[in-house]
């Protein structure tokens, strides 16, 4: 692992580090907050899984997570969001597929297999990663995230419910397989048969029998994604009846951007400190 | 004036917005957050100027100031740091000069005296706009910023002592005259007679005569341009025996990036508050 930087920041670092994936096969950047508190033992981790377009830059830069993270003595975990590099194949003029929009899944389709396998990277090699170098406690573990990050989150979180102890999301794609925008990254990462996308379907994984205790979500009413790509009152249906239970917060005006993020990031810190401290 | 965008923020909306500068002759862009205190009245107006190479959305972004000031009531305008536009004379490869270091000066020296007015246009031309448009409370203004920015709010405020009833700073740029990377660029703009650079200077400005209650600086002790660049303990020397009060923060670690800023942005919200609320 190599660090490319570190910041002291609210007491605490903010550092981005990268290292050569043998998951994704590339060299793959990632971020990490260490609060104050390391000082004095090892802290819960939360993870922060991005959406569409970005890296592990962009909240790191725009999320507004140290400040309350810092007092609260969260570890934050940031991965990019699909492998990286001039040999990973990618479209380069389709933000919804490729590079910055790997979705979380493991490809199985070519030429795509052999480096976007954002799923086993995600929750494999970067937590051991994590747990190896950083003052990390892993039997307390969050997860959250923004939009296909959110759906990455709600996902990873239903399939490990004994790792998580805490999942939320930021507008989140609950229903990958029908939205329009993730529909076709599916088809090219995962193949034509449905039934392999079901393992990277919030909504889908529930009807299977999949559980987690609580969820929280927010999303915002002016956000221009959410009756085609998000409809969180999708999961909100999947859940019910399923003891699965769900805080899902609507926000009269807010947009999809990370002005919404920021704003509401005090509120799911503390969903998480509250499970994981 | 021109919407570019707007989003809720903390319950109040940040906004970019550009208009066709009559001072320094191009399109200028800025951003400006209006708090929701605004809905029952006008708000005390905080300025923030920023440092070399960025534009209005650096701040914007990175520099963590929307909740606090959502809870204190403050409208917070974001300039950007020089003229734009295929028109303004730049040079390309030089961080410290032209685009993204007006340095808020008004340039007296051809090529650049036509587009780079930013003191007037901070001091002048754009608060006209914003008493125009937002709902701003001009009798109680303060200004702020860091780096180069710092160096802008202090010889800002010591020029205005009647305007701003609050100045602080991020590891300003306290006497550009003898400074690095700044002396050249003061000389492209205002010429070698140095006698033109005073009233840019803060600590010039002191010695010569200007006045201000009181200032904040924070300044990391880690900061890569802390010895060369800044130096805060030269406006210390200059202030002593002025009669102007400095609290000079020197933070251990810190260096000059925005995750000192944020680290330290609500301080910086609270001081101007407590004189302008």
């Amino acid at each position: 692992m190599k660090t490319v930087s570190t910041s002291l920041s609210h007491d605490g670092v903010q550092g981005v580090y990268s290292h050569a994936s043998e998951t994704c096969n590339c060299e793959m950047t990632f971020a990490v907050f260490v609060p104050p508190q390391a000082k004095d033992g090892p802290c819960p981790v939360l993870w922060y899984l991005s959406g569409l377009t970005c890296t592990h830059q962009n909240v790191m830069d725009k999320g507004e997570y140290r400040r309350l993270a810092a007092e609260l003595g969260l570890i934050v975990v940031c991965p990019d969001t699909s492998p990286r590099g001039e040999e990973v194949p990618d479209e380069k003029d389709n933000w919804q597929f490729g590079k910055g929009a790997g979705f979380y899944v493991d490809a199985t389709q070519e030429t795509f297999a052999r480096n976007y396998q954002m799923y086993s990277y995600v929750t494999r090699e970067l937590p051991a990663l994590i747990e190896k170098k950083f003052p990390a406690d892993m039997s307390r573990q969050g997860i959250f995230g923004h939009s296909m990050g959110g759906h990455g989150a709600m996902t990873i979180a239903l399939k490990h419910p004994d790792r998580f102890k805490s999942c939320s999301a930021f507008a989140p794609i609950v229903q990958p397989s029908t939205a329009g925008w993730s529909k076709p990254a599916l088809e090219k990462y995962l193949g034509t048969d449905q039934a392999a996308w079901r393992t990277y379907d919030a909504c889908a994984l529930v009807e299977d029998g999949a559980r987690f205790p609580h969820f929280l979500i927010d999303q915002g009413t002016a956000d221009s994604f959410l009756d085609e790509g998000l409809r969180p009152w999708l999961f909100e249906e999947a859940a019910k009846d399923t003891g699965i239970a769900l805080t899902l917060n609507m926000r009269e005006g807010y947009d999809h951007s990370y002005f919404f993020i920021s704003t509401f990031m005090d509120d799911h810190l503390r969903w998480h400190a509250e499970r994981l401290t």
